[in-house]
């Protein structure tokens, strides 16, 4: 019996601070509260970046309240401080104390990462929060980070993407040849083996190159952010599902020197409030991306399509492919794969007659 | 335009700590640390309720955690202190600073509450989630608890439950004829409308009159739950899915003035381990459900089936006509009756194209 209840879910999420529990009940009121603790967070997003920026900035307000100001803690967006994609080193190596980013990001330094970020065609977000928060995901994650000296906590999911913007018109395998499509990791590898081109875009700059034809599609998030960016004005075709990014999971990660150096009440403080954002997150953008959607269609300018299923099986072959090889090569990746494979396995019986079968009976 | 990003839900799910997180952050170290607060919740759950009353457990460790010891909450199982249903009028009076139960459980005295619990055919998780944290829902189960001197707080989700056990197979609507089925709640008067007898029974009953023949039939929760009633050594049938709890929330309820008399950093403490509370909850069902449905199955000896569509479809009809009733009998119902159903009408297509789209691509 691998489940434990929720002493487990306890230990996985309190990470430190659940040996550390007793001490505080048995201690008397009183360790040293006149320390106060001044920490940076970096994220991979733009400033005041809509739900998932601006959930960094409450995070920091509930923490700074919770600590009652012993931890304050100074958000800073993509660039402000260091550029995106170089936070996990400067919380590695204690420049910062901690980051909000995907773990997608590290895919090229630590390619079992992105385990923990989306992997196409993986888990929804009702079975990745499983796996991660119930299961013994985010105890392999934890291990997968210690090396790096990072603590990851979960901390906001995005539910399942859209699949992307086009100018073309996706009817079979065929058309896929030469398409150029601004879509990272795994989802890029498995365009290019599908004959298309991964193009590698920086957010700020896909508009232009979308509208000049320089790419043919991209993808982004959901309707809500993609809304935001404006791709509904220069692109033909909104395609669903996103079978790259179907509950794409979002990470805290603290320096684990200074994660260390916190007492138990502001560590637990820090693992409380990451789920509370996780949380948060995940229902922000799912209201957000159905109202938005809501919108595209009234102002009916945008055509919707899904992707044809030999589309979609060209795609799934070519992922499980990659993921194979990339165990082959990494002891890491393997042990996390096996992981999420063992998960999956034992998880699609009952999604099949619980959150599926009543997806049908709602009609 | 309602969605108003992260800051919304903050101020939802922060309740009165928002407006008091400018004090703290303003103020110096240093507000009364010396006051202790010792807590009673008294919960719904049998004593030691796996994952929902242990979870309760664990929330007390975190906010004692958090707290350093200030906020100290001792978890009594239901008829440890009082009765399981006597909770909601328990901490309304002030006999208990909190409860952890269902909404559900209230509506004999409040007929709106359920809606915050679940009703028959209602939303999933993630739209219930999205609902309650990221829409209106939090702050109209507020206003509606208000009256009653309760802060509701989400604490737990089950995700979609199953039908339930059955010694009589069901092939169509004249099956439900006489059925005597253990179902509370606008269930049961479903069940009623249907043709059968939804039947009282007190939780520690339902296997003795199960065994004996008293009922036909009994719903509980899921695979994990219902394993450990040993429902499976007695019913021949298991049915899904739950029609009649699709994504059914659990609350924590604190009573207003306790609630106020606590500084802003502990209001925020509660606020911020309910979520986790939320979150770990709504994980630990889904992973052990997944678990014991494989049990169950390779143990061999229930058989699986789902309810007619005939069935269904009657079931529906009559819950859109007692939700009906209900809401013109009552204004309160009518106002969470109708925010529930704008946001189900907004949330629909979403649903569909998202996560309905990509359950059929999993396969």
């Amino acid at each position: 019996m691998k489940r434990a209840a929720l002493g487990a879910v306890g230990a996985g999420i309190l990470g430190n601070s659940c040996s550390s529990e007793s001490s505080a009940g048995s201690a008397s009121v009183g360790s040293d509260r006149s320390k106060k603790y001044r920490w940076k967070m970096v994220t991979t997003w733009p400033p005041n970046f809509p739900i998932i920026g601006e959930g960094c900035e409450t995070f920091a307000k509930w923490v700074k309240t919770m600590s009652d100001g012993r931890l304050d803690i100074k958000v800073y967006g993509a660039g402000e401080l260091i550029p995106a994609l170089e936070s996990f080193d400067a919380v590695s190596n204690g420049t910062v104390e901690m980051s909000h980013g995907c773990a997608y990001y590290w895919a090229g330094k630590l390619p079992a990462a992105q385990f923990f970020g989306s992997i196409p065609f993986g888990l929804n977000s009702t079975q990745m929060n499983a796996w991660i928060i119930g299961g013994d995901g985010l105890e392999i994650w934890r291990e997968l980070y210690e090396p790096f000296n990072i603590v990851p906590f979960p901390a906001g999911n995005t539910n399942v993407q859209m699949g992307g913007w086009f100018n073309k018109e996706i009817n079979s395998i065929a058309d896929l040849k030469g398409l150029k499509m601004r879509i990272p990791g795994i989802g890029g590898n498995v365009l290019e083996r599908a004959g298309g081109s991964a193009i590698l875009t920086a957010g700020g700059e896909i508009y232009t190159n979308l509208e000049r034809g320089v790419i043919d599609a991209t993808e982004w998030i959901g309707p809500f952010h993609d809304y935001k960016m404006g791709f509904h004005k220069i692109a033909k075709y909104y395609y669903s599902p996103g079978w790259h990014e179907a509950g794409t999971c979002f990470e805290l990660g603290v320096n684990t020197q200074a994660y260390e150096s916190l007492p138990p009440d502001l560590q637990q403080i820090i693992a409380s409030a990451s789920l509370q954002l996780h949380a948060s997150i995940q229902a922000e953008i799912e209201i957000a991306n159905s109202e938005y959607l809501t919108r595209l269609k009234e102002e009916g300018k945008v055509e919707f399509r899904t992707f044809p299923a030999d589309v979609l099986e060209a795609f799934r072959k070519h992922t499980n492919d990659i993921l194979e090889e990339l165990a082959a090569e990494d002891p890491r990746t393997k042990k996390v794969l096996d992981s999420l494979n063992a998960f999956r396995a034992s998880m699609r019986g009952w999604s099949e007659i619980s959150e599926r079968a009543y997806y049908d009976l709602m009609g």
